[in-house]
């Protein structure tokens, strides 16, 4: 049986000796140099952690299909940040910023591709769904980012409209990694779907999470400064449920937050700290945990259907590791 | 026997009826739009005329794969035309200058995506290697790129690097759309190799030929205006040729050209005079006629080899329609 000891062991081989080509090295320097740059390597984490459900042990089946999560996720961050014009991610130079946005561009470009030649390691018995499930869900990713870039020119967005941006931008490639994992350990048909949709919920609760702690968290453990969502006007789940819950008065009040300048460091600290006010008003924070909670808890009601008591264990503690940062 | 009518009646239809995911248009758009641009089809014609080498009707099984190499050619186009800025392709805006680059880079990134969705329904048996092939050729496609651009801080490229760009940038996806068509129609190893080679070979007269067509060509069939590679100092076949050739004074005299102004028409046309002057003091305009040749009769002697006389006659007329312009 797999611990989590095992699965922590292969993701830090994996990625510590992840290969790439070398030349030219203007095309895969960048791509080194963003996947050297860490991050939480959750998508391989859970394949790995879905195919510790069926495994005895690890083969080298799974390896370059979990790491291609990995490589495609990192490949939406280098031209998301060419779109969104992110100067810095994980405390370092964004890849646009440091070589220029045709570097960037075409780097992603490489890395995307690359995660599909890693993708095509799977079994050749599983190899149709599991390309078909990574296309279709590389597509919906970009979708989501459309949808995300489509926001920025509305004024407020239903709320049901933010969760299905955020289902495509974030949920689908969470669950298609659970999917992916249980595809190639070779799980029945409907634990592969369940392992699906605990990814799904997953995803949505990170998601907001990740909105919660950009207002809420500590700088150091978020690893971005406080507040970058309010100064940058970007709608959230906070804002999204903000809108949604004010009065004709408060509705207006957080509209207006937008126009407060952001010049200066002590403008950026009132502009946050306007919004929070009105958050405040309207316990925002309060809204934002309990939905975590319940989007984790849907997300464990997937898992508690599934058959053995290991099973749940190694996906409850995953959940944890993930969103537990809230509670 | 697949006859070359029925190869374009396939490629007609494929093309009038292909079908994107229409939702965010926003992402979708630019994509139709893209396609609908038009273009020569060669890659999919490649891989049609491959499989029909090999197979007495077309199936399904070809259609998605070949379409799949006009995606993917129409994505780097769209990435290209960014990295370039270029503001028209086939007489129309590119798709940066009418929706602005970040469309573009996410709609290429959906192109590039859909490829592989497309590629992926290739029969099962054939499967593993058909997507290894695209995965590698992509790559190396992003890898040629990435040359043509270190070239344009180099004063001369040698010939062998310049040849090398092109393989890569031109010769690899034509010759892997050859090998993909042999490879899901059947066909044995060593032909499939013979036809990757032919492509390869003949993906290098193409590109020379459309070098050569750019200063020498008729601006109504060529579709782009003439001497655009002069005007905007790009590293061709024609003058990688010329500063080979040159003694010391000539080679001054072509590096000189790269500083005359093109603010005005009567400049640039000056300028395209100027180079051209200095071609044909060095027989260019003969050389790049005789490479075009020699690189079309190596491809066919790669097809020479090949088993019966009615695929020889199939290859030589898709070479023939291919760079038969410059003759």
């Amino acid at each position: 049986m797999i611990n989590e000891a095992q699965i922590h062991d292969i993701l830090t081989k994996l990625f510590d000796h992840i290969e790439f080509s070398s030349q030219p090295s203007g095309l895969y320097d960048p791509l080194r140099y963003m996947m050297e740059l860490g991050g939480k390597r959750i998508r391989p984490r859970l394949c790995l952690t879905a195919y510790a459900l069926y495994k005895e042990k690890f083969g080298e089946d799974i390896l370059q299909p979990a790491a291609a999560l990995e490589v495609f996720h990192n490949f939406t961050l280098i031209h998301d940040d060419i779109m969104d014009q992110s100067p810095i991610r994980r405390g370092q130079a964004t890849v646009w910023n440091k070589w220029g946005e045709d570097t960037a561009i075409l780097s992603g470009d490489v890395m995307c591709i690359d995660s599909f030649r890693r993708i095509s390691k799977a079994p050749a018995k599983v190899l149709p769904q599991v390309i078909e499930l990574f296309s279709d869900t590389a597509a919906k990713v970009c979708e989501g980012q459309q949808m995300d870039m489509d926001f920025e020119a509305c004024e407020e967005v239903p709320m049901s409209d933010y969760m299905k941006m955020i289902g495509l931008k974030t949920g689908v490639l969470i669950a298609a990694s659970a999917k992916m994992g249980a595809l190639i350990g070779g799980a029945p048909k409907d634990e592969c779907e369940k392992l699906y949709d605990y990814g799904y919920s997953l995803g949505l609760a990170f998601q907001v999470a990740d909105d919660y702690l950009d207002a809420y968290g500590d700088a150091a453990t978020f690893g971005k400064p406080i507040g970058g969502d309010i100064i940058n006007n970007k709608k959230s789940w906070l804002t999204t449920r903000a809108l949604e819950k004010a009065d004709n008065i408060l509705h207006q009040q957080i509209i207006d937050v937008a126009d407060m300048p952001v010049e200066t460091s002590a403008q950026r600290e009132a502009k946050i700290a306007r919004m929070k006010e009105l958050y405040d008003k309207l316990h925002i924070e309060e809204d934002a945990k309990y939905e975590i909670i319940r989007l984790t808890d849907e997300a464990m009601s997937y898992a508690a259907t599934m058959s053995n008591g290991i099973r749940y264990e190694l996906l409850r503690r995953f959940a944890e590791r993930l969103v537990g940062r809230v509670k």
